[in-house]
Protein backbone atom coordinates (compact mmCIF):
# COMPACT_ATOMS: atom_id res chain seq x y z
CA UNK A 1 0.00 0.00 0.00
CA UNK A 2 1.95 3.51 -1.25
CA UNK A 3 1.40 5.85 1.91
CA UNK A 4 0.00 9.25 2.00
CA UNK A 5 3.60 11.51 1.75
CA UNK A 6 3.93 14.69 3.63
CA UNK A 7 7.20 15.41 2.39
CA UNK A 8 6.58 18.65 1.45
CA UNK A 9 3.91 19.75 4.24
CA UNK A 10 4.11 23.11 6.13
CA UNK A 11 3.92 21.27 9.07
CA UNK A 12 7.17 20.52 10.41
CA UNK A 13 5.72 17.61 12.48
CA UNK A 14 4.17 16.18 9.65
CA UNK A 15 7.46 16.42 7.61
CA UNK A 16 9.23 14.80 10.68
CA UNK A 17 6.84 12.04 10.41
CA UNK A 18 7.43 11.44 6.63
CA UNK A 19 11.14 11.06 7.00
CA UNK A 20 11.49 9.38 10.02
CA UNK A 21 8.11 8.46 11.49
CA UNK A 22 8.26 4.37 11.32
CA UNK A 23 7.90 2.42 14.43
CA UNK A 24 11.14 0.43 13.41
CA UNK A 25 13.27 3.58 12.10
CA UNK A 26 12.83 5.35 15.64
CA UNK A 27 13.75 2.07 17.31
CA UNK A 28 16.87 1.72 15.12
CA UNK A 29 17.80 5.03 16.07
CA UNK A 30 17.01 5.02 19.46
CA UNK A 31 19.88 1.59 19.36
CA UNK A 32 22.21 3.58 17.81
CA UNK A 33 22.18 6.16 20.95
CA UNK A 34 23.07 2.91 22.33
CA UNK A 35 26.28 2.52 20.84
CA UNK A 36 25.09 -0.04 18.47
CA UNK A 37 26.73 0.47 14.72
CA UNK A 38 26.33 -2.96 12.16
CA UNK A 39 23.37 -4.83 10.77
CA UNK A 40 24.03 -7.75 12.80
CA UNK A 41 23.51 -5.86 15.67
CA UNK A 42 20.39 -3.60 14.98
CA UNK A 43 18.75 -7.15 13.62
CA UNK A 44 20.07 -9.17 16.77
CA UNK A 45 19.18 -6.50 19.14
CA UNK A 46 15.72 -5.51 17.44
CA UNK A 47 14.65 -9.36 16.42
CA UNK A 48 13.64 -7.52 13.07
CA UNK A 49 13.60 -9.38 9.97
CA UNK A 50 16.30 -8.40 7.73
CA UNK A 51 14.72 -7.58 4.52
CA UNK A 52 12.97 -4.82 6.53
CA UNK A 53 16.08 -3.71 8.58
CA UNK A 54 18.02 -3.33 5.23
CA UNK A 55 14.76 -0.86 4.21
CA UNK A 56 14.89 1.44 6.96
CA UNK A 57 18.29 1.54 7.27
CA UNK A 58 18.58 2.37 3.42
CA UNK A 59 15.57 4.92 3.96
CA UNK A 60 17.39 6.37 7.08
CA UNK A 61 20.76 6.76 4.88
CA UNK A 62 18.69 8.67 2.29
CA UNK A 63 16.65 10.88 4.57
CA UNK A 64 21.05 12.30 6.04
CA UNK A 65 20.37 10.46 9.67
CA UNK A 66 22.85 7.84 8.92
CA UNK A 67 26.30 7.74 7.06
CA UNK A 68 27.67 4.51 6.20
CA UNK A 69 31.29 4.73 7.40
CA UNK A 70 33.97 1.44 7.08
CA UNK A 71 34.63 -0.22 10.46
CA UNK A 72 36.02 1.47 13.15
CA UNK A 73 37.89 -1.85 13.65
CA UNK A 74 39.73 -2.05 10.08
CA UNK A 75 37.61 -5.21 9.57
CA UNK A 76 35.12 -5.23 6.43
CA UNK A 77 31.96 -4.31 8.22
CA UNK A 78 30.50 -1.25 7.59
CA UNK A 79 29.19 0.52 10.24
CA UNK A 80 26.00 2.89 10.76
CA UNK A 81 27.20 6.46 12.15
CA UNK A 82 24.61 8.64 13.28
CA UNK A 83 25.17 11.92 11.40
CA UNK A 84 24.63 15.46 13.32
CA UNK A 85 20.70 15.62 11.92
CA UNK A 86 20.30 12.07 13.64
CA UNK A 87 22.15 13.24 16.06
CA UNK A 88 19.59 15.74 16.76
CA UNK A 89 16.88 13.12 17.25
CA UNK A 90 17.68 12.43 20.75
CA UNK A 91 15.07 14.93 21.99
CA UNK A 92 12.83 13.02 20.04
CA UNK A 93 14.08 9.74 22.04
CA UNK A 94 14.05 11.37 24.91
CA UNK A 95 10.14 12.72 24.89
CA UNK A 96 9.16 9.16 24.08
CA UNK A 97 10.59 7.94 26.93
CA UNK A 98 9.30 10.44 29.44
CA UNK A 99 5.89 10.07 28.28
CA UNK A 100 6.41 6.15 28.59
CA UNK A 101 7.95 6.28 31.65
CA UNK A 102 5.44 8.31 33.34
CA UNK A 103 2.31 6.68 31.74
CA UNK A 104 3.07 3.31 30.47
CA UNK A 105 4.42 0.84 33.47
CA UNK A 106 3.35 -0.04 36.67
CA UNK A 107 5.00 1.45 39.81
CA UNK A 108 7.05 -1.90 40.26
CA UNK A 109 8.08 -2.60 36.79
CA UNK A 110 11.45 -2.89 35.92
CA UNK A 111 12.65 -0.27 33.33
CA UNK A 112 16.12 1.08 31.50
CA UNK A 113 16.47 4.74 32.87
CA UNK A 114 18.30 8.22 31.11
CA UNK A 115 20.78 9.25 33.66
CA UNK A 116 23.45 12.14 34.05
CA UNK A 117 26.44 10.31 32.64
CA UNK A 118 28.12 12.35 34.97
CA UNK A 119 26.40 12.39 38.19
CA UNK A 120 24.74 9.01 37.48
CA UNK A 121 21.38 10.91 38.04
CA UNK A 122 17.93 10.80 35.93
CA UNK A 123 18.03 13.44 33.67
CA UNK A 124 15.13 16.39 33.94
CA UNK A 125 11.96 15.92 32.53
CA UNK A 126 11.53 18.17 29.24
CA UNK A 127 9.64 21.16 29.59
CA UNK A 128 8.56 23.68 27.09
CA UNK A 129 9.44 27.60 27.33
CA UNK A 130 8.98 30.35 26.12
CA UNK A 131 11.53 32.70 24.35
CA UNK A 132 11.70 34.59 28.09
CA UNK A 133 12.08 31.22 29.37
CA UNK A 134 8.32 30.99 30.96
CA UNK A 135 7.16 27.43 31.44
CA UNK A 136 4.36 27.07 28.97
CA UNK A 137 1.13 24.38 29.08
CA UNK A 138 0.42 23.35 25.33
CA UNK A 139 -2.74 25.47 26.08
CA UNK A 140 -0.42 28.44 26.48
CA UNK A 141 0.34 28.14 22.54
CA UNK A 142 -1.22 28.08 19.32
CA UNK A 143 0.37 27.29 15.74
CA UNK A 144 0.61 30.34 13.03
CA UNK A 145 -0.28 29.15 10.09
CA UNK A 146 2.43 29.25 6.88
CA UNK A 147 2.43 32.41 5.41
CA UNK A 148 3.53 31.75 1.45
CA UNK B 1 1.80 -8.72 8.66
CA UNK B 2 1.83 -9.15 12.83
CA UNK B 3 4.27 -6.83 13.96
CA UNK B 4 6.18 -7.32 16.82
CA UNK B 5 5.11 -6.16 19.90
CA UNK B 6 6.82 -3.97 22.59
CA UNK B 7 4.19 -3.52 24.82
CA UNK B 8 6.31 -5.25 27.89
CA UNK B 9 9.09 -3.73 26.76
CA UNK B 10 11.92 -3.14 29.84
CA UNK B 11 12.83 0.33 27.29
CA UNK B 12 9.96 3.31 27.49
CA UNK B 13 11.11 4.41 24.17
CA UNK B 14 9.79 1.06 22.58
CA UNK B 15 6.09 0.93 25.03
CA UNK B 16 5.60 4.40 23.60
CA UNK B 17 6.11 3.57 19.68
CA UNK B 18 4.00 0.61 20.61
CA UNK B 19 1.21 2.62 22.09
CA UNK B 20 1.51 5.67 19.82
CA UNK B 21 4.34 5.04 17.22
CA UNK B 22 2.41 5.02 14.09
CA UNK B 23 2.28 7.37 11.64
CA UNK B 24 -1.24 8.58 11.48
CA UNK B 25 -1.77 8.54 15.28
CA UNK B 26 1.07 11.49 15.88
CA UNK B 27 -0.52 13.22 13.22
CA UNK B 28 -4.06 12.63 15.15
CA UNK B 29 -2.93 13.95 18.00
CA UNK B 30 -1.49 16.76 16.69
CA UNK B 31 -4.55 18.00 15.21
CA UNK B 32 -6.38 16.86 18.38
CA UNK B 33 -4.05 19.73 20.20
CA UNK B 34 -5.49 22.16 16.86
CA UNK B 35 -8.36 21.78 18.09
CA UNK B 36 -9.85 19.12 15.67
CA UNK B 37 -12.46 16.62 17.45
CA UNK B 38 -14.60 15.02 15.20
CA UNK B 39 -14.22 12.10 13.27
CA UNK B 40 -14.83 13.68 9.80
CA UNK B 41 -13.32 16.60 10.59
CA UNK B 42 -9.75 14.35 11.35
CA UNK B 43 -10.78 12.44 7.89
CA UNK B 44 -10.84 15.96 5.99
CA UNK B 45 -7.84 17.48 7.26
CA UNK B 46 -5.44 14.97 6.90
CA UNK B 47 -6.54 12.75 3.87
CA UNK B 48 -6.72 9.25 5.55
CA UNK B 49 -9.01 6.39 4.55
CA UNK B 50 -12.04 5.71 6.83
CA UNK B 51 -10.88 2.37 7.82
CA UNK B 52 -7.71 3.64 8.62
CA UNK B 53 -8.83 6.52 10.70
CA UNK B 54 -11.52 4.21 12.16
CA UNK B 55 -8.95 1.86 13.37
CA UNK B 56 -6.22 4.33 14.14
CA UNK B 57 -8.67 6.14 16.71
CA UNK B 58 -9.98 2.97 18.34
CA UNK B 59 -6.59 2.02 18.93
CA UNK B 60 -5.95 5.69 20.86
CA UNK B 61 -9.17 5.58 22.94
CA UNK B 62 -8.22 1.86 23.46
CA UNK B 63 -4.65 3.19 24.48
CA UNK B 64 -6.02 5.74 26.70
CA UNK B 65 -5.16 9.06 24.48
CA UNK B 66 -8.50 9.83 23.73
CA UNK B 67 -12.22 9.79 25.36
CA UNK B 68 -15.38 9.46 23.72
CA UNK B 69 -17.19 12.20 24.56
CA UNK B 70 -21.02 13.75 23.54
CA UNK B 71 -20.68 16.80 21.35
CA UNK B 72 -20.10 19.81 22.68
CA UNK B 73 -23.00 21.45 20.66
CA UNK B 74 -25.61 19.13 21.92
CA UNK B 75 -25.64 17.59 18.42
CA UNK B 76 -25.79 13.79 17.89
CA UNK B 77 -21.90 13.81 16.80
CA UNK B 78 -19.58 12.10 19.04
CA UNK B 79 -15.70 14.21 19.72
CA UNK B 80 -12.49 12.60 20.34
CA UNK B 81 -11.24 14.54 23.32
CA UNK B 82 -7.64 14.30 24.56
CA UNK B 83 -7.66 12.77 28.12
CA UNK B 84 -4.59 14.22 30.49
CA UNK B 85 -2.16 10.82 28.99
CA UNK B 86 -3.04 12.09 25.51
CA UNK B 87 -2.13 15.87 26.45
CA UNK B 88 1.36 14.59 27.59
CA UNK B 89 2.06 13.73 23.99
CA UNK B 90 2.74 17.85 23.66
CA UNK B 91 5.88 17.54 24.16
CA UNK B 92 6.75 14.31 21.66
CA UNK B 93 4.68 16.23 19.17
CA UNK B 94 7.11 19.74 19.81
CA UNK B 95 10.22 17.38 19.56
CA UNK B 96 9.30 16.25 16.35
CA UNK B 97 8.38 20.00 15.46
CA UNK B 98 11.69 21.35 16.13
CA UNK B 99 13.90 18.55 14.13
CA UNK B 100 11.62 19.36 11.27
CA UNK B 101 11.89 22.95 11.18
CA UNK B 102 15.78 22.33 12.02
CA UNK B 103 16.15 19.87 9.17
CA UNK B 104 13.57 19.28 6.82
CA UNK B 105 12.85 23.03 5.26
CA UNK B 106 14.67 25.04 2.82
CA UNK B 107 14.78 28.70 4.30
CA UNK B 108 12.79 29.71 2.08
CA UNK B 109 10.05 27.33 2.31
CA UNK B 110 6.76 28.11 4.03
CA UNK B 111 5.88 26.42 7.26
CA UNK B 112 3.40 26.68 10.38
CA UNK B 113 5.36 28.41 13.62
CA UNK B 114 3.99 27.33 17.30
CA UNK B 115 4.05 30.02 19.21
CA UNK B 116 3.39 31.38 22.89
CA UNK B 117 -0.22 32.18 23.18
CA UNK B 118 0.44 35.35 24.88
CA UNK B 119 3.42 36.90 23.49
CA UNK B 120 3.06 35.58 20.40
CA UNK B 121 6.79 34.77 19.58
CA UNK B 122 8.01 31.23 19.10
CA UNK B 123 8.66 28.87 21.93
CA UNK B 124 12.49 28.11 22.62
CA UNK B 125 14.12 24.87 21.88
CA UNK B 126 13.80 21.92 23.93
CA UNK B 127 16.85 20.84 25.89
CA UNK B 128 17.67 18.02 28.30
CA UNK B 129 18.75 19.17 31.48
CA UNK B 130 20.28 17.38 34.35
CA UNK B 131 18.78 17.33 37.81
CA UNK B 132 20.92 20.39 38.90
CA UNK B 133 19.30 22.06 35.93
CA UNK B 134 22.82 22.05 34.12
CA UNK B 135 22.39 21.29 29.83
CA UNK B 136 23.21 17.72 29.00
CA UNK B 137 24.39 16.48 24.94
CA UNK B 138 23.20 12.88 24.19
CA UNK B 139 26.84 12.16 24.51
CA UNK B 140 26.15 13.40 28.38
CA UNK B 141 24.13 11.05 29.67
CA UNK B 142 23.71 7.01 29.44
CA UNK B 143 21.48 4.35 29.76
CA UNK B 144 21.08 2.16 33.01
CA UNK B 145 19.86 -1.05 32.20
CA UNK B 146 16.79 -2.25 33.80
CA UNK B 147 17.06 -4.09 37.87
CA UNK B 148 14.53 -7.13 37.95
Amino acid sequence: MKRKSFREAECPVARSLDAIGDWWSLLIVRDAFDGIKRFSEFQQNLGIAKGMLTARLRDLVEAGVFDLAPASDGSAYREYVLTEKGQRLFLIIVAMRQWGEEHLYRPDEPRSVLVDANAGDPVSRLELSASNGRKLAWTDTRIVAARP
